[in-house]
């Protein structure tokens, strides 16, 4: 074993072990130190700023794209809104110590079911520094210690963030080994990270769907596989064919990078010949590119030059594009839709847009999806957008937490029985 | 690839696309099939208790032990059980279709999450036949698709069963492949069946310890890691000792074979040789081994012989013994038994008996398990005890449920989004 693998597993027993004074702690404590959080980012910020002009000169030396660049970018408005952040989470609820359920057997045993926290979480992230303080802050909140490893190109800011983190957890008189931050980016530590199953509960992986599938690949700990998502939206005969325009435009353009952003489109065969020139047109203005197959071709044959339209390839099914792509395919009925989710959706988001109730419940009961919509947006899959304030990450997993992650899952629970000496026989 | 190997990946195939069927269908189709199989077994009694009879005599000839073949054994009341179980959870609320929370959003969207099957469930069993119908009912009324692989020594009678629930789902128009029997014991297919996470959400391995860690360690699908239970009682210096003695032979004596059994006693050492020697006369009447550390030694130099006790070794704490012993150990304080717990437990049922009912809340706030008590027994970490109704397994995880895992811990959630074309900028 090197001096890092020491290092790592120290880690790992010192946020364990900090973590359960965190999670006897109270919540105004915990809140305590949010807010102080908040305040040393803003008295920090030269410091702050300094080192991620350090960490922007040294990607643009080693040639990272300006897309890369601009999610790495920390300024005086992004400083204050993950200070905001940190406000934001103290304010919401505690979502420890919350009573799910309880009853009184007949044997006067009290039994509650209460929710708890986690333990210690393992994040993975890239590029984007305000990572760092989101995280730390929904796992304050939410009693849970948190081992943090963002990326390389980020060193820089992340350490400043994580050293300011652990001073406020500091002084507010919490360990401040809740908060641990990984100050390597070897590679091979990300494998011993996902070893430490005795001490990480979770470990989330934040980035690209290459690291989502390494972690869950090899994780001894449970991860939560998402991001990946691979998003239909099926506009059915009895759409509504206005509606439907804005709504696929606005999945597939209004942020093609995110998960949640449409991939596919599935066009009813009887309206096929109205909608796709019209979604062309407006493709055409966003310079969306549509792989179409041969029906939706045939659709297509009589727009104007200036829309790109290509013949769909057998691998643009089921494919998360992450860009200005969309598969495009015709379909008889809705069944055929639904067969065609089944088959390549990856039980993210998807979305019907129809005029008939009877027909949207039927998508939406049998349709398998994290997130199943009617006549919206799938880019509303989103833990703000549900009204469940920061997200941690939006799951594909079916099993603890499905679609858009809070604090409340990143909890557990246990059962709790007061009794007065039973026995059972 | 084998024939066998196609088989399972055909099984996995045929119970996925049969259970999307099964999660469509109404409440009352899914209670028919309960009730469907429960008049089967009846019907079919002379049939299961034929298989059966040979099951037992070929496993008397293969040299099995008396307490396996116990389990094994079926009768006329053994019938009536299991068809009795299925008309019970017939009885039960659905437990999908749920609507687990709602709200609307400013802009219009209705949001709901509404509790759904997993899908399909994989059941790795060992002796006991009734499993299959406990299982299989379980899973129906749940909605989900099942693959049910038992012990090779109840194979007879295994296959009658799933043979009867199959032709009773077919009876009520549900798609008798939701509910799959691997009808050979090749081991290799447990490692193919582990291989499945296309077909398979959820596995549980029901039985030794040894498969719970084989199934933990190789499926590709999340499993359900339980049934492990290195269970501690604490007799706190303010205990009441009659209280404490009743609590604790019950914890370690009404069925030493189970997970949820005392393994451990921590002792005050203030209570201690009051309590001690008292503990030792009742363990000694029920022939309980206590495996003593020096200071519990000292406690019990003057008991009569009789009763059995020894030297602890360093590995008795932290063991489930699943048998008549229990280590015994005695600390100073109620902080010294929870870092105990902390370092020896298995997360899985640790009780404290004190009077003093501050001392009390800590430790039911403090230590991390699936079940923590006070004042009373370990034993009733169980999903009957708990009012769930029947239990498919005791969980020692922390994501997505923990304890006594009923019809709702085999269900998960989506969110569906009901619009009239938002989008989100």
């Amino acid at each position: 074993m090197t001096a890092i693998s020491v290092d790592i597993k120290q880690m790992g027993a010192a946020a364990r072990a900090a973590s359960r004074r965190l999670a006897a702690s109270q919540s105004s404590v915990r809140n305590g130190a949010l807010n102080a959080i908040a305040s040393k980012l803003l008295e920090h910020e030269p410091e702050i700023l300094a080192a991620n002009e350090k960490d922007i000169a040294a990607a643009r030396e080693s040639g990272l794209g300006e897309h890369v660049i601009d999610r790495m970018v920390l300024n005086h408005d992004r400083i204050q809104a993950m200070a905001d952040a940190c406000g934001e989470i103290a304010a919401l609820p505690d979502p420890i110590g919350v009573v799910l359920e309880e009853r009184t057997m007949p044997n006067g045993l009290e039994i509650q079911r209460i929710s708890v926290p986690l333990g210690v979480i393992g994040v993975i992230f890239e590029s984007r520094p305000n990572v760092t303080i989101d995280i730390t802050a929904l796992c304050l909140k939410s009693g849970n210690g948190v081992i943090l490893r963002g990326g390389k190109e980020a060193l820089g800011a992340n350490t400043v963030l994580a050293r300011i983190a652990r001073e406020a957890v500091k002084s507010v008189g919490l360990p401040e080994d809740v908060v641990q931050f990984v100050s390597t980016t070897d590679r091979a530590l990300v494998g011993e990270m996902l070893s430490l199953d005795r001490y990480i509960d979770l470990i989330i992986p934040r980035g690209s769907a290459e690291l989502v599938r390494f972690v869950g690949e090899n994780a001894t700990m449970p991860a939560i596989t998402g991001g990946v998502g691979v998003c239909h939206t099926y506009v059915d005969a009895a759409a509504d064919l206005d509606k439907a325009l804005k709504v696929v435009v606005n999945a597939k353009t209004e942020r093609p990078t995110v998960c949640n952003a449409m991939d596919t489109l599935l066009v009813h065969s009887s309206v096929a010949d109205e909608f796709l020139p019209q979604l062309a047109r407006e493709f055409g203005v966003s310079n969306v590119e549509m792989r179409a197959d041969g029906k939706a071709m045939a659709a297509l044959q009589d727009i104007a030059t200036g829309v790109r339209v290509v013949p769909a390839q057998s691998d643009d099914f089921g494919q998360e594009f992450l860009a200005l792509i969309a598969a495009v395919k015709v379909v008889d009925s809705m069944d055929e839709a639904m067969d065609h989710i089944s088959e390549f959706g990856s039980g993210h988001s998807e979305a019907i847009i129809t005029e008939d109730s009877e027909t949207a419940e039927r998508f939406l009961a049998e349709v398998d999806a994290a997130a199943v919509f009617a006549n919206a947006s799938t880019y509303f899959n989103d833990g703000g957008q549900f009204g469940l304030g920061a997200e941690v990450a939006i799951s594909t997993s079916k099993l603890h937490a499905r679609g858009p992650m809070g604090l409340r899952e990143i909890t557990t629970y246990k059962w709790v029985v007061r009794g007065n000496g039973q026995v059972r026989t």
